[in-house]
Formats: C-alpha cells, sequence, structure tokens
C-alpha cells in the first residue's frame, strides 16, 4: 500500500467499556465474526464482478482516463463549473470539493487552482435564480456539467432545460458542446438522446451503478479533477482500502466489523447512527453517508403476508460545533444511538492560541496550545463523556486529509454499506420507494397519457389533490 | 396583525389519513387538548415574566435601539464581518442570514447590501486557517462580532485570542474597540471583563436566556442587521406571534397543538423528529431548530432511585434534493419518525422552465412550468406518498419568506419547544449534560488545579487518557 492509512477502532462499543447493558460482549462479538465471515465472498463479489456496483474496478487506468482527457479540454478557459444533479450525482461532488480543497475555495480569486464549483441539486427557485443572476454575466467562462443517468430526473432536466435555453440564445446552438458536458448512461435515456443530438462531450454512469455508489466513477471525478484534487490518489485509495475490506478475517475486515457493530446496534433497537466528523472539511462526506446509509438500507420487507420496515436512520453531525447543540441529547436522551466519530490526526496545519490578556487569567490554559490540539481534545472529552454515559460509539481515523486517505474512506463506507445490507438481508441496491413520489410529481405537474393501464395521470392527479389539498378544519 | 400569518397544518397526523396504528383519533385529540390546555397558562408566565425565556419582550422598542446604534457606527467602513461563537451564538445568525439574504450574498460584491458574513463555529485549524488567509489581507475593512455569555467557552475563547493578538499587532492595543463587538453578560463573566479592559462596544445577553433561545436578542440581531436584514420585522413577527402561541383555546394554538402532536407521537415510540423545508433558504431554520429541540429535551429523569432518558431526536432533511437520498427510508425504513414540512408558497421569484429539445419529448409535462410550482408539486406529492405509508406529517406554511414570517416562524418553535419541555415534564432550559465534555476539555488541555474538592485537574486527565488512548488490540 502506498501511504498512510485510515484505521477503525471499536474498543468503545464493549461491554468491558460501557457495561453489558448496552456494550458487545466477547461471546457476542464472536457471534458476529461467525455470522458475518461467510458473506465476505458474497461482498467480494459484489464489488469485482464485471459491473463493479461501485463504478471502480479497482487499479483499472481506464477509470480516470476519459475524466483527464475532458479537463484538459474544458478546464483552460474555464472558470466556473457548474454541476446540475441531485442526490447521487450531487452528494459525492460536494463531498470532495469540501474534504479536499479549502473553505475559501470560490471566494478567494487568487489562491484557487482551477475553475469556482458550484453543484446545484435542488429546484428552489429564489435560490437557483440568486446564482443565475450571479452566473449570467459570466457565462463565457462557464462550463456546466449535467449528471443524469436516465436524464428523466425531473429536477435536473428542469435545470438544464433552462441553462440550455439560455446558452443557445447567447451563443448559439451549435456552440453547446463547448460549455456542456452531459455525464450519462453510454447508449440509452433521455440525456444521451439530447447530448448526442447536440454534439456534446460525454461521460458514462456505468450501468449496475447506483448513484450513492458513483462518486469514485465519472459522475464525482470529472468537477474533482477540474478543481484540482488528485484523482489518481483518490482512486489509489480506493484500490488499497478495497484489499482491506475483502479480508477474509472478520477481525482485520474494518467494512465487515464495523457493519456488524452497526447492525447488532440497530437489532439491540440503537436505530439512529450518527456520523460525526471532528473535522469541518469533513462534514459534507457525513451526508454523503446519510444518502448511501438511508437508502441502501432503509427497506420494506414481506413478511408472513404483512409488510416489515427496517433500516436505521443515519444522523450527521460536526464535532465540535454540535457538542454545543447535539451532545446534550446524545448523552441523556434514550440511549438509541451508536456513533462513528471522525477524528484527524494531522491537520495540515498549525494554528497557535496566543497568551489571553492579564485580566482572564482563567484563559491561561489554552495559551501556546494549537487549535487542532484542542479539537482533538475535544474529540476524546466527548467520547469520554458518551463512555461515561453507556453510549457506543467507534472512530475512523485519518493521519491526514488528503486525495489517499478520502479515497479509502469512500471505499470503506460502500463496502460497509454492501456489508449491512447483506446482514439485513435487503437489497442494498435499490430504491422502490422514491418511485411513488416521482409518479405523483409527474401527475401534478400534468403529463399526459396512463399512470397505469387502468389509470390516467390526470385521474392520478385528482386523487393526489384531493388528499393533499388544505383542509381549512385543520389549519391554526 | 401587521402581515400575513405562517399557518400551521396536521391533517395528515390523524387516524382518518393514515389509519388509526399510526394517526390520532377524535378522542385522542381531545385528550390532548385536556392535557396541554393548562400548560397554556405556564408557557405565557415562561416567555413573559421580568426576564423572558427568549429574550424578547414581544413589542419592547429597546430590543433593538442597542443593535442599531452599533449598526450605525460599524456598518459604513465594514466590508467583511465575523461572528465568533458556537452552539447558540451561531446557530441563529447562520440562519437568519440564509433565510433572509441571497444565496450568492458574499459572493457577489455588486449586489451587497452590507458587509459579507461570516460564522465561525468551529475551531478546526485547516477550515479556521484558509479563512484568516483570506481576511489577513482585508483586516482594515473587517469587523468582528464575539459571542458568548461567559467568555469561557473554549471555542470561542480561542479564536478570540487569536483574533484579538493579530488585531492588537496590526493596529494597536488602543484600535481594538475600532474592530471588535462583543456580545456577553451584561456584567460579570470573562469577555466582559476583557471588553471592558479594552473599552470595547458591548452588547447584552439577557439573563435567564440560553443560548439556543437568542436568536431575537442582540446575539442574532447585529449581525442580521448590519447585513441589511429589517429587524423591526422580524420582531414584529415575534410579537405577533408571541400573540397566538398563548391563546389559551389548544385548537387556535399553534405552538400548543404542534407540542401536543411531536410528544404524543414520542410516547408512541416515534422518538424521531425531521424537519424539512421546502426551500433551500430554510434549511439552515432546521438546524437552528435541531439545537433548540435536542438541547431543551433531551433530558435525564431519576425515576424510582434509578434513571431514566428522554427525548426526540430532530433530524434536518431538505426537500426536493432529500427525496434523493432519504424517501426511500422515510417511507420504507421503521414507523418511528413524525415529519414537519415547510412549504413556501410564494418564492418572489418565478424561473419559468422552456420546452425541451424535440428529441426528449417525454420531458414535455415541464415546458411553460415555473420552477417553483415543480418544487410544491414535489412537497405535495412527497407528503401524499408519506400518507400512504401512514406517516404522519405535519405542515408549517409560508405565505413567503421574509423578516415577518421568519420572524414568526422563530417564535412558534421556540414557544413549541417550550411546551413540549413542559409535557415531557424536563427542565426545558438548562443542559447539564454538556458540562462533563466541556470539564474534560479542560484537563486534557492541562488546566491548572481542581476538577472537584477531592481530584485535580491532572489526575482527571491521567484517567481520561487511559479510558481514551487508542488500544492497538482493537484498531483495524
Amino acid at each position: 500500500m502506498a501511504g498512510k492509512q485510515i484505521q477503525f477502532y471499536y474498543k468503545n462499543v464493549l461491554a468491558d467499556v460501557i457495561g453489558p447493558e448496552h456494550g458487545i460482549t466477547a461471546q457476542q462479538l464472536d457471534e458476529l465474526a461467525k455470522q458475518t465471515t461467510p458473506l465476505i465472498p458474497k461482498i467480494k463479489d459484489e464489488i469485482l464482478t464485471g459491473n463493479s456496483r461501485y463504478g471502480l474496478l479497482p487499479g483499472d487506468p481506464q477509470i480516470a482516463k476519459s475524466v483527464k482527457a475532458l479537463v484538459k479540454h474544458f478546464k483552460p478557459k474555464c472558470e466556473n463549473l457548474v454541476v446540475l444533479g441531485i442526490g447521487g450525482s450531487a452528494l459525492g461532488n460536494i463531498a470532495l470539493q469540501n474534504a479536499l480543497n479549502p473553505f475559501t475555495y470560490n471566494l478567494d480569486n487568487n489562491k484557487r487552482k482551477g475553475p469556482r464549483l458550484f453543484v446545484f441539486d435542488n429546484i428552489d427557485p429564489a435560490h437557483f435564480g440568486s446564482f443565475m443572476d450571479f452566473i449570467t454575466p459570466r457565462l463565457g467562462k462557464t462550463v456546466f456539467n449535467v449528471i443524469s443517468k436516465s436524464g428523466q430526473t425531473a429536477e435536473t432536466a428542469s435545470q438544464f432545460m433552462i441553462v440550455q435555453k439560455m446558452l443557445e440564445t447567447r451563443f448559439g446552438k451549435e456552440k453547446l458542446k463547448d460549455r456542456v458536458v452531459a455525464t450519462t448512461d453510454l447508449e440509452k435515456g433521455t440525456l444521451r438522446k439530447i447530448a448526442t443530438d447536440a454534439g456534446l462531450h460525454t461521460l458514462v454512469v456505468p450501468d449496475g451503478v447506483g448513484g450513492r455508489f458513483s462518486v469514485l466513477s465519472a459522475v464525482g471525478l470529472f468537477s474533482a479533477a477540474m478543481t484540482g484534487i488528485n484523482i489518481d490518489q483518490l482512486l489509489a485509495g480506493a484500490a488499497d482500502m478495497h484489499t482491506r475490506v475483502t479480508n477474509p478475517d472478520f477481525f482485520k475486515n474494518p467494512a465487515a466489523i464495523n457493519a456488524a457493530i452497526q447492525i447488532h446496534y440497530y437489532n439491540r433497537n440503537k436505530r439512529i447512527s450518527v456520523m460525526m466528523p471532528y473535522s469541518s472539511a469533513l462534514y459534507s462526506f457525513a451526508d454523503w453517508y446519510r444518502q448511501l446509509w438511508a437508502e441502501s438500507l432503509g427497506k420494506k420487507y414481506f413478511l408472513d403476508g404483512g409488510e416489515a420496515y427496517v433500516g436505521p436512520t443515519p444522523v450527521k453531525a460536526l464535532g465540535a460545533t454540535d457538542q454545543h447543540s447535539q451532545v446534550q441529547l446524545y448523552r441523556e436522551g434514550p440511549n438509541d444511538k451508536i456513533f462513528t466519530l471522525l477524528e484527524i490526526q494531522d491537520f495540515g496545519r498549525k494554528i497557535r492560541i496566543p497568551a489571553p490578556p492579564k485580566c482572564a487569567r482563567e484563559l491561561n490554559y489554552l495559551a501556546k496550545k494549537d487549535m487542532g490540539e484542542l479539537l482533538n481534545a475535544e474529540k476524546k472529552a466527548t467520547e469520554f463523556a458518551l463512555c461515561e454515559s453507556n453510549r457506543p460509539c467507534v472512530t475512523v481515523l485519518f493521519p491526514k486529509i488528503d486525495a489517499y486517505t478520502v479515497g479509502q474512506f469512500i471505499f470503506l463506507f460502500e463496502a460497509t454499506t454492501s456489508f449491512a445490507g447483506a446482514l439485513l438481508d435487503v437489497n442494498t441496491y435499490d430504491q422502490p420507494a422514491v418511485e411513488l413520489g416521482k409518479q405523483a410529481t409527474f401527475a401534478l405537474m400534468g403529463k399526459a397519457g396512463q399512470y397505469t393501464p387502468d389509470r390516467s395521470y390526470a385521474d392520478f392527479a385528482a386523487e393526489i389533490r384531493a388528499k393533499t389539498e388544505f383542509d381549512a378544519n385543520f389549519v391554526i
């Protein structure tokens, strides 16, 4: 392995630390090993078979090649890169940007090593409109990356139709290809047709890869590479973690043991899984994890003729900030959570706290300390406080934050999700419950034709309106 | 009342809509009324007695006066305003800014009606450092607003010591007062001493007002007024909501009924409360709510000699974005949540979706529609889909987003929290569980002296280290 590895630490879930009522005993841990070990070859297959579930065949040099070719073409004249996407077509891009570029990246024109990056994953007209006001005078040096496997996602399609019209009006139809990259299915779908029609440069969303597992495909890599992130290192980190998460020894496999602990606690009625990075840069990865975990594991069962529902609820929190917001609940609310803390050994920057004024000697304990030392002391203090309240927590330890360790982290949690899905016995890779809301939106927006063979979209819309229209009897 | 009112809508929690297993029957609703009505005078007192719990005596013109005087003094030469605070000294400021100023406020130098606003509520050295790189060449036109009731909050104190040193080195000690506003206790505490010593302009954190209830005091109002937010309208909205949430009729009191529904579901084992604005601008208010709810209601009981734990877990989500991330879980995961959707009638901006290219006729249903119409259709569609899965949801309806409606919203949820605390029979206004982590941080940072009469901080630090040091046997 090419560099420092992130580590997974689980002592603070053990009964020895937090007591038998909430902790895991040595015997229970052995049972988890027995139950999870047989799944390791299965998950190894899911990761590696022909179409990898993660859009990534570790070590394959082709992954980055198509992305780099387009970066070479578009970057020189690009001052603003705008990603149009939602869900898995946005969360990974945002997470990579916030983790690996400075907080002031978009703001500080002197320091940036690529275009400003904007990721638009909502259709709020006030929000989108204020952005349009900003970007319109800058269109000449702006590139749009529209990302949708099907091209039928209503939010992304709407945004793109607005942008396409604006660009064609301004620069002419034939110039659209100079300003748009479409990331979509290789052959089929609405966006592929539009791209072919307009002669756009394209990147591919691989078959079999759900949005939430796509960050290491062209979906996430193009915007990353455009903003100067080292995608080779990102992929190298993922490939090295691949070796670790396919280790047949449960006790040496960080994804297997992490998933086993998470699902064990889910089954013991701790149904909330909190990810709390002690790093502002990694906070958006907690959001990325939130999708990965919720969409993959929140699933309906059919059981003995009835229905059953399963799935932990992921929650994101930020250390140290949320100590002043959530820790009161985390310690004294119901013991219904398992915590994943992210700790950074080296922040890559030291900021020294000076001595306080003489009138404030009570702050002397901070004098000459490093800010990162304070942040890590707060992490240890919170970990200690959680243990004192018998709340289980694990830690993912980053030696530092760079493309290599972030690539490892992504692959670790993708694999953890696959193990967790297998342990819950659900289909980790589908999302059937999203469909009804999509169809209802189509109906409400006046889509023509049939919703089902028996029912038109118009009739369906009438039903939805009847059920959701405001009833004045229940308004205050 | 001076303008349009926000409304609270609760039909979709009723058994008539979502069935008796998960819905509230007419009889249960009457029981909630009976149980909650007697609390209304108590909450009315909590809001209004001498020291209001919310830092706000509705209608009192003094509230805004001191803030406006300082804005007048500092605004003319200020291009950057930096708030140093954490928890309740940051979340309200961030929420007001994102709700009431455009998304591109900091970025677009031509459109801004006040200084850029930065709120620093963490101590990540990489994050803070990249900001320092940005602000250092701009210090001449930068004002810092340090906010801490006690001045002993380690995060804020550290940031401020760094900033104070930097400003004194650059401009001289006697000029500090031209660049710093301290918001702190009227008389006592570390920050008050520092402010007096340096002759700083100050604003007051009122007595008896916890951080999470302080947004309508000088804590939240100064940065809002500096960035052009109409604080009179904000306070007018709060005052008008005050009238509504003290209405003795349960069925006309939106805070009483909202709290009753929330706690009813908590007691029926729906222990997760999701707030999901269909508005990017209001997303940070879900974060503000998250603190309000978690710190106020997550409390330990002593019961029959043992301990019991209570408190719903607040979760924030964003519509429509999180339909592509969380809705799979919300519909097919365990039915353990109550949803609060925020809906905006008028976004104040229309963005028309043009016709799709001819090759993409399947998108015709979007043509000539307004983007806000699509967003609201998605809200209705999600509400419908949740009801179909028998998941309870309420809606807060904003006629539009402005200072007046946001002021109403703040007061509505502060009062809802007070009612919820009373229904759970906890002390809504304290946060005892935060203390251990604070003391542990002091110890780990090498504070001198005694932690308790029996034990020094040094001994306490040794204990924490022993318990949290990495044990190589449990690292992968």
